[in-house]
C-alpha cells in the first residue's frame, strides 16, 4: 500500500495545536483563509500520494549519480520537481512581494509533512530550498532579494547550505575554505564542503549555494566565519543566467538511506561568491538557516514515521499467522496483541511529534507576526523552546517506529527491498543531521532553559499544569487519569529543571552528561500535554473517541514512566561523572 | 581500528557469572581445565581478530553470490572457514564419541561472541551447525549419529535448519512441504523453504539440510509436522559423497545488511531425505535446534553490541570537535560529557547482556551435566526463563547499542561503508530471526513463567534479593545505593510478574498486551543483578574498580526506572485492550 498522507489527523493538528485561527487572527495572512485549508491539504496529498511516493522505492533503488556533467536525479525525479514547483508548493509561506503567497509557515510545513512522508529524499531539496530562503529573506541585500528571491520561492532554482568540512562538522567554527575579495564588491571562494545535501542536480538549470567561509585575517573560531551566496552558474543584471560559477560536485557519499538525495562533496575553486549579512557574522545566518532545518529535520522523522506506521498497519492486517479468538483459520496478525502494542506505540509517538513540530512552526509564525508584543516575545520563547524538542524528540520517535515497523514485518522486514526497511534506514540520518540530536540536547540545557531566567520552560510547565486542571475538570475518568499521568510528569519536569538549572551553574559537565536523557523527559512530557490538549479540543467531534485513545494509551505508556526517570537522569549524571572512562575502557 | 575480542571481560564473565568453576566440579566435563581458558580464549581472539574481523568489511561490500553451481561464499569465506575449521573450534562442546572436546557449551559460547564480534555474517554458518548438531544428538537414530555427527563436529560439512515457508513463519505449523516414503525407510521431500541462512555454499563439500515437513495424512497445525535430514550430497555406507540430492538454492535474499550469510529459498524437489525422530513430533526436535539457536542469537546481540562499542570508542577517541575544559585546542569528541554518557549505556548494556547470555549457557551446562538431580531440575527452570530475555533482550540493546555507536560517529555514521553502519544493519535482524522478539515474550509470559507453578522467575527474584542483602552488608556506599536500586527493580518485577501471572489466567489478552515491556522490565532487572554479582566477585581484584563502576552506572542509569515502569506495563496492556484499533485505525 503506498503512503496516503493523514489529511484529516494534520487538519486537526493544525486547528488544535497549531491553532491556524488565530493565526488568521493576527491579520498578518490577508491571503489566508480557513476555508482553503482543506483543499490545500487535498491537493498537497494528490501530488504526494500520486507523484512522489511512487518514486520512492525507485529513488532508492536507483540514488542519485554523478556523472562528469554533474549530479543526475533518480529516475523521474526531475518530472516530479517540475510538478511540485508548477503547483506552487515552493512559496506558499514566502512573502507575496517576491512571488511567495503569503500564508502561515505552519501550513508550508503540513504540506512537507506530506512530501517528506511520500518521499523523504525528495523533500530534502525543497527543505534546503527554505533554509537560503530564509537565510537570504534576513540577512540578504536588496539586491541580492531580488535576484535570488523570486526564482528560489517559485522553485525554479533550488538552494543548498554548505557548512560542514572534514574537520568541520558540529564544530562549525572550524571551517577553512577561505573567501578573498575581488575588489568588485565580490569574493573568490576556495576550499571543500563535505555532505552537502542536493548541492547539485539537473531538476532545475541553477542552485543557489550559500556557503560559510574565513575572510583574510578573519578571528579563528565561529567569530571569524561569514555567509557567502554563489550560485552554479553566475546571473545577468537582466536576470538571464551567466558564466558557469568555479563550484561543483566532484563526489557523492554512498549512504545507508535517502540514496535518491546526493550528498555532495563541492569544491569551490575560486568560485565567486558576495557576502551575506555582516561579514564575521555567518554564524548568526547560519543559524536562521539552521532553525528553519531542524524544525523540518523534526518533521521529516514525524512523516517518515507515519510512513512506517501506515505500511505497519497494512502488513499487519494481510499477513496471516496463528489463530486469534474469534477468528476461523489464520488470522491477520493484527489481531495479535504485541502486534497491537507495536501499531499503538507507534502511532501514539507520531501523533505527539507531529504536534510537537506543528507547535512549534504555529509559534514562529506568531512570533514573528503577532500583532501584540508580548504575544510575539511569548511565542518566541516557545519556538525556541521547542526546536530542539522537534528535532531531536520527533527524529529519536522516528528511530523508534521506523524500528517497531520493520519488526512488525518479521522477516520481510529485513529485506533491502521492503518499504518498512527504507523508512529504517532513511529515517536513520534524521537525528544526525543539522545538529545531532547530542548537539539539541545541550542546546536546551545550556541556551533554553536559561533564556529569561528559565521563563520558556516554566511557561510550558504552567501550560501543562493547566491542562491537567482542565482535563481534571471535565470529570470524565479518562479525562482525570490522564490528568494524573500529566501531573506526574510535569512534576518530574519541574524536578528535573530546577536540578538541570542549578547543575549548569554548579558542575556543568555533570548536567551535560543527563542533557539527553532530560531532553526525552521534556519531549515525552510536552508530547503528552499535546495530545491531552487535541483530546480536549476534539470533543464533541467526530473524532473525539479517537483523539482521546491517543491521549490516554501515551498518558498510560509513557507518561507514566516520567516520575520515574528523574532519579536516573540525575544519579547517571552524576555517577557517569565519578566513574569516568573506567565505564568503556575495558573495550 | 578492527574487532579484537575483550578477552579480560569474556574471561571474568565466564568465571564469575557463568561460574567455570561449579561446572568443572560436575566431573561431566572430564578434558576441562581452568588453566586452558585463557589459552583458548587468546588463541580464539587471533582468529577473530587476525582472520574473521578483517573479511568483515569486505563480506559487507561483496555478499554472497548464486551461480549456476549454487552459492558461492564472499571472498576469502572459504579460507576463513578452513582455518576456523582446522582450528578445531567446531567441536569444542560437542561428545568426545563424536570427535569432539567434551567442554562446557558456555566454553563455545564465549569463543562464538569472539567470532560473531568479528564477523556475524560468517558466525551464522557454525551457528546453524550447532543447532543441527544438536537437533540429531537428541533425535537421531544411531546410523544418523554415525553418518552425520563426526563430520558436523569436525567442521567438515556443516549443517542449516530448513523450517519456514512463505505462508508458515513464526507460524510453522503451517507449512506445507511435504514428505511421501519411498519405501525403503527414507522418504521424498518436496516444497520450498525461504530464509534458509547458509542453506548453501562452497566453503565444504557438503551441507546437512535439517527439514520440516509433513507427513502424508499427518494432522494439520503444529503436531503434524516431522523433521527430516537431507544431505546435498547423498552419503554412501563408506562415509563417501554420493549423488546430488535434490535440493537446491534457487534465490538469494536481498537484505538490509549480513550481506555475507547467504539467506537461500531452497528448492526441495523430491530430496531423499530420513525422518530424525518421531513421526508428527517435528517440533519437539525443532525446538531443540531452537534454543540452541536463540541462546547464540542473543549471544550475537551482544557481540555486534561489543563490536559497536570498540568502533565508538576508537572514533571518539580520534574524531576532534569543539573544546573541552584542561584541553588545549580542538579536543577529541570523548571529551563530551554527552558522548561519554553514550559510551558509557553502550559498555554497560552489553555487559549487562553478556552476563545474561552467559548464565544461560551455563545453566544449560548444569542442566546436563549436573550430577544432582535438584541443581538440574533448578538449572533447567534458569536456563527456560532465561532464554527469551538472552534472546530478545540481548537483541533489543544490540539495536539500542548500534544505534548509539552510529550516532557517535555522526555523519559518518551514516555513510554505508562505515563499520559502524555494517554493525547497525547486520545487528537489525537479531530481534526478528530464530522467533522474533515479540515470540519471545509471549513465551516468556506464556510459558515460562507458568512453569511449576512459577517457580521459575521466583528463584530468580529470591536470588536477587540474595545479591541485594550481600551488596548492602559490605556498608560501601557504592553497593549499598545499587543494593537499593536492585530491590526496587526486584520489587517492580515481584509486582509486574504478579499481575502478568493472574492475568494471563484472568485476560490473556491483556496480559500478551504487556508481554513486551514485561520483558523489558525482567531483562533490567537480571541484567542489572548480573552487574552486581559481578562486582561482589570482583572485589580485591584488579578489575574491582571497573567491574563496580558498570553495575553503578546501570542501576542508577537503568534500575532506577524499574519502579516507575509497572504502572506502564499493567495500564498501558489494559488501556491498549480498552481503545484497540482507535489507536493506529487512522492511518
Amino acid at each position: 500500500m503506498p503512503y496516503t498522507a493523514p489529511v484529516s489527523q494534520i487538519a486537526a493538528t493544525l486547528q488544535r495545536i497549531a491553532r491556524l485561527d488565530e493565526l488568521g487572527a493576527t491579520g498578518a495572512f490577508p491571503n489566508f483563509d480557513a476555508e482553503l485549508v482543506g483543499p490545500i491539504l487535498d491537493e498537497a496529498n494528490k501530488l504526494a500520494r500520486d507523484v512522489l511516493a511512487p518514486l520512492n522505492p525507485i529513488g532508492h533503488k536507483h540514488g542519485a549519480r554523478l556523472t562528469d556533467g554533474g549530479v543526475i536525479a533518480a529516475p523521474g525525479f526531475a518530472d516530479a520537481y517540475r510538478q511540485f514547483r508548477d503547483g506552487g508548493w515552493m512559496g506558499l509561506s514566502f512573502p507575496e512581494e517576491y512571488g511567495g503567497q503569503g500564508l502561515p509557515k505552519v501550513l508550508a510545513l503540513a504540506v512537507m509533512e506530506m512530501v517528506h512522508g511520500a518521499n523523504m529524499a525528495f523533500g530534502l531539496c525543497p527543505l534546503l530550498s527554505f533554509g537560503t530562503i530564509e537565510a537570504i529573506l534576513a540577512h540578504g541585500t536588496v539586491e541580492q532579494k531580488q535576484m535570488y528571491l523570486p526564482k528560489l520561492i517559485s522553485g525554479e532554482w533550488t538552494g543548498a547550505m554548505n557548512l560542514t568540512e572534514p574537520q568541520a562538522g558540529s564544530d562549525v567554527g572550524a571551517l577553512k575554505t577561505k573567501a578573498v575579495p575581488n575588489g568588485d564588491g565580490s569574493y573568490s571562494i576556495t576550499g571543500q564542503k563535505i555532505f552537502i545535501t542536493w548541492g547539485d542536480h539537473d531538476m532545475t538549470e541553477n542552485v543557489v549555494q550559500l556557503v560559510l567561509a574565513r575572510l583574510p585575517d578573519a578571528p579563528s573560531g565561529s567569530r571569524g566565519i561569514s555567509l557567502f551566496v554563489a550560485p552554479k552558474f553566475l546571473v545577468n543584471a537582466d536576470g538571464s543566467l551567466g558564466a558557469r560559477n568555479a563550484v561543483r560536485c566532484i563526489g557523492l557519499e554512498h549512504k545507508m538511506g535517502i540514496h535518491a538525495s546526493p550528498t555532495c562533496v563541492m569544491e569551490y575553486a575560486g568560485a565567486k561568491g558576495w557576502l551575506v549579512g555582516e561579514p564575521n557574522r555567518g554564524l548568526v545566518a547560519m543559524f536562521t538557516m539552521m532553525n528553519s532545518a531542524r524544525l523540518n529535520v523534526g518533521l521529516e522523522g514525524v512523516a517518515v514515521g507515519e510512513a512506517a506506521l501506515q505500511a505497519a498497519v497494512a502488513y499487519a492486517g494481510d499477513r496471516k499467522q496463528g489463530s486469534a479468538p474469534g477468528v476461523e483459520g489464520s488470522a491477520a496478525i493484527i489481531r495479535h496483541p504485541d502486534i497491537q502494542r507495536s501499531l499503538a506505540g507507534m502511532a501514539a509517538a507520531v501523533q505527539a511529534a507531529r504536534a510537537i513540530c506543528y507547535a512549534c512552526g504555529s509559534a514562529a509564525d506568531l512570533a514573528e507576526h503577532s500583532a501584540d508584543a508580548a504575544v510575539r516575545e511569548a511565542a518566541k520563547l516557545r519556538e525556541d523552546l521547542l526546536t530542539p524538542l522537534a528535532k531531536a524528540w520527533s527524529t529519536d520517535r522516528a528511530i523508534d517506529v521506523t524500528n517497531t515497523g520493520v519488526q512488525v514485518h518479521g522477516g520481510m522486514g529485513f529485506m533491502a527491498e521492503t518499504a518498512a526497511a527504507q523508512f529504517y534506514l532513511d529515517a536513520r540520518i534524521t537525528p544526525i543531521y543539522e545538529g545531532t540530536n547530542g548537539i539539541q540536547a545541550i542546546d536546551l540545557v545550556g541556551r533554553k532553559l536559561s533564556m529569561n531566567n528559565g521563563a520558556a520552560m516554566s511557561a510550558l510547565l504552567s501550560d501543562i499544569r493547566a491542562t491537567a486542571r482542565e482535563a481534571r475538570a471535565t470529570n470524565e475518568l479518562k479525562f482525570v487519569t490522564i490528568a494524573d499521568r500529566l501531573d506526574g510528569a510535569a512534576g518530574a519536569l519541574e524536578e528535573a529543571t530546577a536540578w538541570m538549572t542549578a547543575t549548569m551553574k554548579a558542575a556543568r559537565e555533570t548536567a551535560l552528561s543527563g542533557a539527553t536523557s532530560y531532553l526525552r523527559l521534556a519531549g515525552d512530557t510536552a508530547g503528552g500535554w499535546y495530545l491531552t490538549r487535541a483530546a480536549l479540543e476534539a470533543r464533541g467531534n467526530p473524532d473525539a473517541a479517537q483523539t482521546l485513545a491517543l491521549a490516554r494509551f501515551f498518558a498510560d505508556d509513557t507518561l507514566s514512566r516520567a516520575p520515574g526517570s528523574v532519579a536516573s537522569i540525575v544519579s547517571a549524571a552524576e555517577s557517569l561523572r565519578d566513574e569516568g572512562a573506567a565505564l568503556w575502557s575495558a573495550s
